[in-house]
This record gives structure tokens, sequence and C-alpha cells, in this order.
């Protein structure tokens, strides 16, 4: 298998969240040439909307990704219009800072304002997500911004993502039409017997719903299940089948290396970070 | 939605396997009015299978399943022809107590002798799984002993079980035929948007493939993914609905209780825990 276009890399700025503010990732994406890059609100609004927007024009990167939108379960009425209102913020956002898609995470079982699981309906809850995605899609559509529905992991179904295979995050795109895609991420999806199916038939959907892949690994053991995910090379998942099924469904964007890593990559010197998705993205992607 | 008939909770003892030996569980469900038991290999082994089978039969103990067999994916012949073996032993157990199934865990990546994963073919291990359970079937089939596939929760693909769903363990079935069958864990399936629609597939199959149902609950957080499993009504899972679209497949077996809970359940007094398990599937499941 060829390896893969350096050119592609992307750097997903949970990858160093916890050592550098988005000025420093892009300044490092210049340093380490990685020509993407995917900023998390959170990191954006620390320095504000118009001087990331300008940062990241400035250093040329591409925005692979904004993440992100979704959250929509809410116990009460009042719950989804908020969520609904920050959806529309996001995209403005992801809008201003030249994304090429929303990253939508779908949110799990509906929660009480303090963030409290109140109910066990879950298919409750994936109606809720297809709403509450076609209700952000009325307003994302025209202003031209792609909403990626990135299924997770079947272990985020209650806290996180009731949408946990990409044959749903296909059925949602077939229901709801122009201006939904699908995020591709490795860790979350590396596991489903379906996997090269679905990919391919989002990418054969015209236009392409493939908006993005992530990339990662699948340690073994697993410590935590939030932040625990392993470098490229590290894990178990056989990443360049991945990228070979992606690419005969005809996905030519970004590799965008996202790693939630508490006791490993979050502890380490930014800059060796950086160095070293470079190399794995080469060697192990 | 009606209670559920008490005299069909069966304890998996692996749910106090910490606390107490097989003969301790045996009487323990007599003092708590639990008919039904499912012993794990370990557990019998340590009294031996003659003397664990008597303990039972005298108890009147129906014997809901029996814990395990699978784990096929071996680097090489010679480990696959281990699991082979040992799954015949397996299998011959099964028999001398007079268990209903024998619970078939996939096993998940091919590993080496000393267990270490030396393979990242997904595909190849679920081949290594169908092959492996096809020659335990020229076994087990003339003894009258049926293989129920527990498909695992995807976050054990890599280390435990590559059949991660419902869908696949009906594929198999299928492939196989008589002699197989599946046992539902409501822990590992849960989250699964297809669940309803496979269940009354594995139910729909003539003999039903619905061998054995066991239950636990989903704790938010998780805290390991391994050993943090809830009691039933602790969670997020919704076991009545689980529940009814069982027995709208047509099951009539055990609700069995498995809970491994290094934290909390395995710390407590093994008969508040035998309380919990019947008053919880009393009111819960």
């Amino acid at each position: 298998m060829s390896e893969p276009d350096a050119a592609l890399l992307s750097l997903n700025t949970a990858t160093v969240r916890t050592q550098w503010s988005l000025p420093q990732v892009v300044a490092g994406c210049l340093r380490h040439g990685i020509r993407g890059i995917a900023p998390w609100r959170d990191q954006v609004a620390a320095v504000g909307v118009k001087d990331a927007a300008a940062r990241i024009r400035d250093a040329g990167l591409v925005v692979s990704g904004y993440c992100r939108g979704g959250l929509f379960p809410a116990i009460d009425r009042d719950g989804r219009r908020a969520a609904l209102d920050d959806n529309k913020r996001a995209v403005d956002e992801a809008l201003a800072i030249g994304a090429r898609c929303l990253v939508i995470l779908a949110g799990g079982l509906p929660k009480d304002r303090d963030g409290t699981i109140r109910s066990k309906d879950l298919a409750g809850a994936r109606e809720m997500v297809r709403d509450g995605i076609g209700e952000v899609l009325e307003y994302a559509r025209p202003a031209g911004m792609p909403l990626a529905i990135e299924p997770l992991h079947p272990m985020y179904a209650a806290d996180r993502a009731c949408v946990n295979t990409l044959a749903q995050a296909n059925d949602l795109c077939d229901e709801l039409g122009p201006g939904t895609g699908i995020a591709v991420d490795a860790y979350h999806v590396w596991w489903d017997p379906r996997l090269r199916q679905e990919i391919a038939r989002a990418g054969a959907a015209s236009p392409s719903r493939l908006l993005a892949y992530h990339i990662s690994d699948w340690l073994v053991p697993t410590a935590d299940l939030l932040n625990d995910r392993g470098m490229m090379g590290d894990g178990v998942i056989d990443l360049p089948l991945l990228r070979s099924w992606l690419e005969a469904a005809g996905y030519r964007g970004m590799h965008e290396v996202e790693i939630f890593s508490a006791n490993h990559w979050w502890k380490r010197d930014p800059d060796e970070v950086l160095a070293t998705c470079r190399a794995r993205h080469r060697e192990c992607a």
C-alpha cells in the first residue's frame, strides 16, 4: 500500500489541548509542515473567532473540520431549543474560520440542564437527533456549511452520541438530504463488520458524503473510555486498510489526527507530539 | 409492562466470584429462592466437574448456560488446535452439569501463546471464529449441546470477541446451521440500532436461536471497560423494553444476572448481592 500524502495530514487541536492555545497550535503546525487544522470551539473562543480565523488564514492552513455541533437530546423543550441556538452559533463560527464542515456529535440519552441523564428512551433520543440535525440544516444548508455526522463508538451511546454506526449515519443522510455528510473516525468505527460496505455507500452518494476522516489508534488494554486513545501505530487498527477503503470510495480529503490521551500524549512536549504525528502518519496510516 | 417471573431468575456465578466458591453459590441460590445458575469453568474446576454437577442437580437448579467456550483466533495452527481441544472439553463439562447451552465467546484479534495480539486482521479473525465454531459444532451437535454465540460490546473487539452485533451472530447461525444459537446480553447489545429487528430475526428461526438472556446495567460514567457493570436499575438500559422484545420473539428462558463489578458488588456481602439481584429483577428488569 502506498504511503499517505503528507500534505493531507491535519491536526485536531484536541491532540495538544492541555499544552497549547490555538495560536500556539497554528504556529506549531507551520513549524512541523502540517497543512491542516481542526479547532475546537472552546479553543477558538479563548482567542475570539475573528482572531482565530485570521491566524489560521494567514498560516494558510486548511480547516478540515470544526468541532463541534450537535448534542441535541434534552429532557425538555427549552433544552432542545438551547441546543439549536448553540448549533446556529457553531455554524456561524465554522463559516468564519472557513471550515470544510461542522462536525456533528449526536448527543446521548436526554439530559436535564445539569447534564444528568433523565431518560432511558434511546429510540426517542435518536429521533431528537434526527429532528435536531434537520433544524440546524435549515440554517446551515443555505449558508453552505456541510454538517458532518460523526458516528461515535457504542461505548459512548449513553452519554455522548447515540449515532453509533456508519449505517445509522448513512440512514440519517438518506433521510435529511443535501447538506449532510459523514465524518469517519477510525477509533469509533474500526470494529464495525459493515465498515467497508458503509464507507462505499457514503462515497457512492452524490455528492459524496465522506466529509472528514479522523485517525488515532485503539490501545490494548484501553485504560479509560474517554481519554486513552493511541497514536497511529501504537494500537490494533489496520489504518492503511481503512484508508484504502476511503480512497476506493473516492475520498481525497485530509487525514485528521485526533488523540485524547490524558496519561500519555497530553503530558508530552507538544513539539514531540506533532513530530510523532507526522512520522506515524507516514509510517502507519 | 408486567413484572418478570421470579422463577426465571438465574445467577451467573461471576456475579459473586470474588466472595464465594461454587458450592457456596449453589447454597446461596437455594437460600434466596433463585432457581437458575450459570457457572464458569474455573469455578467448576475448583471443585471438580462431578462434584459441581451433583451439587447443582441436588439443589434442583436449572443451568441456564455454561461459561464459556470459544476464544478461537490464534496466530498459528497450534494455537487454533489448542483452542479446539479446549472447546471440546468445555462441551463435555457443559453436558456433565446439564447446561442448556455452552456460551461461546468469539475471541478477538489473533494472539500468540503468551496472549499478546499479533495481527490487525479483523476480517481474518472473524473467519477463524466462524471456522472454529464450525469445528466445535461437529462435536457439540451430535452430543446435543447447543452453542450460544454471545456478541460482545464493540469495546471488546480487539481483545475478547470480534463478534460484536446480533446481526453478526445471526449471520453466523445462518451459515453454520443447527446446533448454533445466540446468547443476548443486554450489556453488550443495548446500544444497537438494529437490536429489535435482530432479536426478532433470531426468534423467528426454527428452532429459535434465542438460547440465553443475560442482564445487568450500563453505568454512567463507566469507570472500567471490563469490571464496572451495574446492577439492574442502576444504569441506563431500558431492561423491561428489551425483555418485551425477547418475549415478543418467543423467548421463555431464564434471565441470567451477570455482573462484573470490581469496585462495588464484588466487595459486598454476597447474601446482600443475591437479595439485591432478586429485588431488582422484579422491579427493574
